[in-house]
């Protein structure tokens, strides 16, 4: 079977070289080309020490052309770098699959207001699928550009997602108080990630609004069938490399409770935990634990998992799911590699069967 | 000074060789005794290496009466062994200070509900005083048994303190979701918290309910003047050695709202804010943080600090609080040292004044 | 392709999971049988969550006989467990992989005085074949019983096998300051190997001297060429879960050295890298770095490689060698896998491709 | 008593931050200044989350001449400010303590080429005094300008000293196998010691030599009476914060051995012991452990003690010394603070009392 070939832009960064690790151990495709404005030249398999021996690749520089071969080409980049460049490629016929969060939202106002900067290229948002495969696997698959969820709208939107529709719920309230590693803010040279301010420290950031909340608000309500959907999401930094849990606190809707038998049965720990399990049967990476279950952060690290546990406490509280993914694969590169599997009409599996290692 | 004698019970887990860092280095007590069934005989000095050097105490056994030279004694032991062995303490005129769950529960019924096991000495209830000093300064002063809180407790309720009497608040739906470093599980020889099993690694857990759900929900009624009181409280386990955070969220009352404008300023960040500085304006070991920032642990590691960060979202959801604590010591040995100053009427800061380490 | 059947004895410790994920992954071998005593009738896939929804096999007990339809079965057990029970397996022609230090040692007396227990079949030392393949690998292929290195001999020997046949150097005062991960001290509960008495710190441990050094200094002697081989090893506790470094220094010999030129040349750090590139340009899993590189033990984290770094300081000192590996994969279990393979006559790669996550 | 004035430039570094919690907790000194051309009138308690509360000084511009007024000024600064700005100090009768390595070597030509820049004032070699304790206790009490000791120099000299006047020991064939936390390589922004590159790894660095290499042989050479010494030096890089450890191999000289009795004697594992014992036996901030202890990183950390370890393995090899420093205190600002009180003439163990944490 022949290769296809992909490209990245980006290569220097966490999700780039965790693409990379994907990719050159994909049987169906080939990497044609890495991009790095400041690593051209170099190869990759000495810049990155994990990949030594394993590809003859250098970066290259991003004006020369070589992503023009590909079929499709990854933007792994900070944002409005995907959205400066994706039309020429587009032209030409390739497919997109960007990693950042130009395309996740489809409000050109609102984009603006959260990233702080004019968007390059407002006139793409029509066409950009949301690369959320477990909602949206027929568009991705005949999609010219895929916009891949941030991580905290993949693990709280998968946690969310059997719930949207079900009118016992109240979507208005709902608390998503999330967790991740520190890889999460990328590989940039700063002083809050180094390891001597973040190891033996937790704490929340961006509290009062981070940038991933507009995105699952927005995927959300097209879910929620025109109802109201309300959420307070808060994130918290977790002294570790890879990993995020979400915990999510639900509500059931005012005009049910305990009271109205008929409607709380739809809320009981095994109603939901039944209504999960239905919904997520036919999914390769989503993982409804057993009722009670703890999902652990470990278990899914390295891999294109979201696992998922559900909890009920003594009285009248909210459903409580917990949600783990592994950032830089499920929350990032991974699913990018399960978007361009479901766009090359390949299993969407191949290239995504790793287990995580234990202890890891 | 004359310095006075103190004891502790159980002095090889990680709260007794805390609580003896803080007392051998206090100006005026003097560790007196130092019990260990296990490590009988052994220096301390020799058994926990950062203590080398510091102390010529060796562990005695239980039954050798050296407690009862004590004016103090502290318990820094699993549950029920308190309960077993302050009545005859007691009796001698000693005073206690206990560090384990035994007295923290008014109801016998539920206190054995929850641990599982028959309380030994329920006739002693009544004498307990709940040792957190912000809440119960006097009482502790005289008491003669001080049930010293649990982490999670402490971190809880000094987060709610300040709301507890306000009616613009929903009391009946507060969510906390709280995360402790490994420490709190204790010192034990245990595969679940071994470095491979926990590192690199973030989960829920007693997720369908820990122990210290009625502990906070009895203390927070009590301060609560005759409201209803309900908790969602979920713990996490963060790869780290000490460190708490919680996280709560709290509803305005449904009769309040944006709407009603004269209670909605109440609840503005501002003016939970403005109620939060004053509530804690003299307290030494509550650091209310400017509106929006945001607490790390590591900021309190090793002292009896608590400190709060406040936040709110855009559009009308929770107030959001962030409290941060050391487990080990505002969640356990510093607070009970706090107590013991307060029972010897020394000022309450008297050797818990150090600074964190930075890095730390 | 029909797959052969092999069993594991011992699968709940970290060899045997690592085991379990190389094996389960593996295109030419079925995991026909697992035994744990403690666990038996658990599900694999339950006991260990990284491994949920990758087999339906169960924990069997060791008495079942499910081994005897196995092609070969590997050993994951504490030392005398394989040596009790290999004898009855070998006599019904199953090939036996041992990982623990049962066979390591060819010399009886010397095997007893550093396990201080008497050794339960010292008959089959004849029959063990060390399982160090870049060694031995004719032998292994046709082998009953072999007996895979320690992960400290394992970095050791690799860093010190082109220079065993030299003239030039001094072998027998040789240096080998050696760390690992904590994994290394197995998954078994115990107090000094929590995550609160390991994190944040660094130690030497049995520097007096460790169980790996006999066998080191044999396997060593044994390639010198009858000359003296001899060895100081300091093994470190480094806090993290796996990885291997070893740090050797190795002198020239006496009557060589900077004014004896046309030896001296033999030792220059050129002539050194040219010697290991040599010695291991057809190895799979030995990777020599660039003169002056320095490896890395997260580059190898999960992997089966060795890779391996040589520098000399300004003036006349030592050779330095840094060998890195991971003690659980080649260390351990993916030599297992590697020794298996040649075994079986499959390619020695198989099963054993996948790079080191970065971050990881 | 009146509070000496203190400043200290270059504030926001991890050495700087440790000298001001230390000297803000020093009962006979005042900070009058601190300065930082990059965060000037910026509070230094809303700076370090750790100091929030402990003081109401703020950073200072360099130039605005705060720190006349003190009578010690410390340099927490990059190698070359120091060197540029005391003179002018010095000739208002200041006193320095610089923790940079501007005035650690005695030698202009050799400074430069380690340093690969010019000296800014060669002409101060002469009055600087290299501020370890145990060696030049008296010339630092009426030092004017104190060099303060790298990390690895502190943690190795301690461990050779004893043995550099024993003619019995081979001092040209030292090695220093030394590990060393992430703090080390300081607070600025770098990927290199990002928590993402650094936790979970473990590797050699600067293995071709060191800048610490020639200060350890110079101040090694000037104990030992003459005597040639060599040393080979291999630093790495563990991933954790704060630590420094280094295993010393120390050979007996040529002339001796088991075979002359009498030297042997001199180099027995007991006599070994007996030699450290009684060289550190009056010094505050060296512990020598009982032969075959080992010491640990975490037994020191925050603390301004060494810890040594000795060991010796079977048969004829090297002595073995382990000994621990935390690289932020005793490896620097803690070193500062002792050095201070020695030059104040006050205790020389003020202000550096306090215990490790454990865990911690």
């Amino acid at each position: 079977m022949k290769r296809s070939k992909v490209g990245i832009v980006g290569g220097t960064g966490y999700t780039g070289v965790e693409l990379l690790r994907l990719l050159l151990a994909h049987p169906h495709v080939e990497v044609a080309a890495i991009t790095s404005r400041s690593e051209a030249g170099q190869k990759v398999g000495e810049y990155f020490p994990t990949l030594r021996g394993r590809t003859e690749l250098a970066f290259s520089d991003p004006e020369t052309g070589d992503l023009e071969e590909c079929e499709i080409v990854f933007f792994a980049t900070p944002h409005t770098v995907a959205a400066s460049q994706v039309g020429a490629l587009l032209k030409k016929g390739i497919r997109i699959v960007d990693l950042s969060a130009d395309f996740r939202l489809a409000d050109k106002v609102q984009w603006e207001e959260w990233y702080k900067v004019s968007h390059p290229a407002p006139e793409l948002f029509g066409e950009a699928v949301y690369g959320l495969p477990e909602v949206n696997r027929e568009a991705i698959a005949s999609a010219k550009l895929v916009a891949c969820p941030g991580c905290y709208p993949t693990a709280i939107l998968l946690g969310l997602l059997p719930l949207l529709d079900q009118e016992s719920v109240d979507l208005t309230s709902i608390i998503a108080d999330a967790k991740s590693g520190v890889s999460g803010a990328g590989r940039g040279a700063a002083v809050g990630t180094l390891l001597c301010e973040t190891s033996e420290n937790f704490k929340t950031y961006s509290a009062s609004g981070h940038r991933h909340l507009p995105e699952i608000i927005q995927h959300a309500t097209s879910r929620a069938g025109g109802r109201d959907f309300g959420l307070t999401f808060v994130p918290h930094l977790v002294p570790m490399m890879r990993g995020m849990e979400a915990t999510l606190y639900i509500r059931r809707a005012p005009t049910s409770g305990p009271q109205s038998e008929g409607i709380e049965d739809q809320l009981s720990p095994q109603a939901v935990h039944a209504l999960f399990t239905k919904c997520f049967e036919n999914e390769p990476f989503v993982d409804v634990l057993p009722l009670g279950q703890h999902p652990e952060t470990r278990s899914v690290k390295g891999t294109n998992l979201c696992r998922i546990g559900i909890f009920r406490q003594p009285g009248n509280g909210p459903i409580i799911i917990s949600s783990v993914i592994d950032n830089l694969v499920k929350g990032a590169s991974g699913q990018a590699v399960q978007n361009m599997n479901l766009m090359l009409g390949l299993p969407e599996t191949v290239g995504l069967e790793a287990a995580a290692l234990l202890p890891g």
